[in-house]
């Protein structure tokens, strides 16, 4: 493959969550995970505009804490612990650390947003949001 | 919001798909959208370790066409054609232009993957490929 160029992401907004550490946060957010706000960039609040209590979201965060020179885990689903490449897994250590959380829209005040649940730990920069399908 | 440290996103493949332009790209994967190989980089090769045929996965691309100045769109969904936020919707013209893509994996040869249906066109870089959970 021909080298490709490299993308400058530039974050959206924070999480501030009560979760402040891998080691106390959920695998996932379905596990048991808090609400949390996510306070957006005032100057992009414009991007909210017909954000609706209810909804279903994909928020994507940049997963700060994460190793991206890891290439295959050990996941807790196999009893038999064998090695699995991150792409096969949902690790949050790989080569660009990027976190996928299908949230529901809580609340919305101004440039900050209530979702969850949500297992992103506190200080998560977000890259994005956006509509989630159903089934999706 | 104190601003915050940008990230660096490195393509870990790239798409190889018949669908060449936005124009003739369906808007979502299940609109009638292809198959498409994904090269990897073979440096990553150790990272498929354990990828099965049949397994359900999330594609992330970079929307490389995509505009990075857009923050409300007019979504065709809506018959009245009102703006609304990008973050409330699935415009490709986003800050972060990065594609959410649910796939099933067909087929594994080295280090390119055959997946499908994906709406993401000839060319597009592939930043992270995680294990797809269901509902998700």
């Amino acid at each position: 493959m021909t080298r490709r160029p490299s993308f400058t992401v530039r974050p959206i907004g924070v999480v501030h969550s009560p979760i402040t550490s891998r080691a106390n946060a959920p695998r996932q957010g379905a596990e048991g995970a808090p609400d949390a706000w996510i306070e957006l960039d005032p100057s992009l609040v414009r991007g909210l505009t017909r954000m609706r209590v209810g909804m279903e979201l994909i928020v994507l965060t940049w997963l700060h804490r994460a190793r991206r020179d890891v290439l295959r885990v050990r996941p807790r689903s196999d009893r038999r612990q064998r090695l699995a490449g991150v792409f096969a897994t949902r690790s949050p250590d790989r080569p660009n650390p990027i976190g996928v959380h299908r949230v529901t829209l809580r609340e919305v005040e101004g440039a900050r947003l209530l979702v969850g649940p949500i297992e992103a730990i506190d200080g998560t920069p977000v890259i994005d949001i956006k509509y989630a399908m159903p089934n999706y």
